[in-house]
């Protein structure tokens, strides 16, 4: 059972990946705020449901951290937002890509990022949405990230008091080379913070930082031993297929959904 | 003080970076085994003591991983003749790259890497040349290194019984974003394992995963903060400026030289 995040399918207009998905018979779909431009979010909530597809979670909202406190503020405001936009479509779940800046030392943004969830807890209890960390792989360290291992996620929802609406969103392509992943995964389920799991895979050679992730097969992730590993720390939701690939955007989308079905079905199910 | 490593000038002859090297004012030279390529290793020795240079290291040997016996026998055999390049070149130490396998799982990789620097440990003091375990980044692990932490690195030395002729190389740009690096640091001091001190800096963006380093300076690395903590825990070599970059590499050498002078002066000295 797998969800598609509409990245993946990124010269797809949300409409035709609404349409595509379910005709496909993929039973969930992640969405992106650029998704709700120039549509209201509750309209492409609806579009979801009627179409039979499940809605996994919206991506992305965090960057907390900024060197001024005027900056963090806007920053909490932006996540408030998105925040009210996952309500409004129907999406559990709200990505954090939590933030960076380049020079301030990463245990400062640490800092900022967990001040800035924070803000924004009254919120996303109020609105029923979820709020899932996504460690990124340490290559975005510089500006995207200061949360880079599965460890600091778990760590910030300690520091937050373990809060129900705060967990973690764990992408196989960030986190596969992180020796403490199983331990770590281990720990994220015991405090019922799994929130989602994104799958993908690694290319040998990968030739650019952003848009060059492979199809589950493409690479050298061990997408089973992990699935199984989330599923058995008590993950019960949809894989997220999440591929960004500048190479499978070139390609036909029919196709290439053709191919992430079985893609899917011969190396995660 | 701080020596150059040959790959930093790529477009220059060994010759070439001994003789500019030297005349520049900087104190010493690590090599790359291309650059013994038609010539005698003890000859290139010979030619950097006369410049007045000190020989900070050879690189790179390792990749140790492989599916079969008879490809691990046959790095640890390339292995020997880079520690007797290194002994005849008068280079204290050499660098491994310890390899990985894509899709053979980093665990095994880490064992076979154990038991390959064993397999070079009586070869590597009878030449008196230390092997410096190198941790790379982790966008490194699909087939460069499964030794993606700094913590990795010391637990194969502490695997090995903590023989005095291992120890680790560290270069910021593999290990600045590791939480667990100024631990790790003084844990590899308290075995005297802290061979090499590699610099250069991370650009924001960065575009290429192997080509694009930056120049001290020009990125996002607190060099300040990790030269005082490898000094406080008893580096007293050279730094190395080693600097991988497909945009200085079409800079004119000799300005870039200068530039290389005046960036260590401002950011490492």
């Amino acid at each position: 059972m797998f969800s598609i995040h509409t990245i993946t399918n990124k010269p797809w207009s949300v409409e035709q990946c609404i349409a595509r998905y379910a005709a496909a018979g993929v039973q969930g779909i992640t969405l992106w705020r650029y998704n709700f431009e120039g549509r209201d979010p509750a309209a492409v909530g609806r579009m979801i449901r009627d179409a039979g597809l499940s809605c996994t979670g919206l991506a992305r909202a965090g960057f907390f951290p900024a060197v001024t406190g005027a900056a963090r503020s806007a920053a909490v405001d932006e996540n408030r937002r998105a925040i009210d936009e996952a309500a409004a479509s129907g999406a559990p779940v709200l990505v954090l890509v939590c933030g960076a800046v380049p020079g301030q030392p990463l245990e400062v943004s640490r800092g900022q990022i967990t001040e800035g969830i924070a803000a924004c807890l009254d919120h996303a209890r109020a609105a029923r949405v979820k709020l899932a960390i996504e460690p990124l792989h340490p290559m975005y360290a510089d500006d995207r990230s200061a949360i880079v291992t599965t460890a600091q996620a778990n760590d910030v929802c300690d520091a937050l008091g373990s809060p129900p609406e705060v967990g973690l969103a764990l992408d196989v392509y960030h986190t596969w080379w992180d020796e403490a992943l199983p331990a770590e995964i281990v720990r994220a389920g015991q405090g019922n913070r799994l929130f989602s799991f994104h799958v993908c895979d690694w290319r040998t050679p990968t030739v650019d930082l952003l848009n060059d992730r492979g199809l589950m097969g493409e690479g050298c992730i061990p997408l089973r031993s992990l699935k199984a590993q989330v599923r058995a720390a008590g993950f019960t939701g949809l894989d997220e297929v999440e591929v960004f690939s500048t190479r499978w955007w070139a390609a036909d989308q029919d196709d290439y959904l053709a191919r992430i079905v079985r893609s899917w079905q011969e190396h995660c199910a």
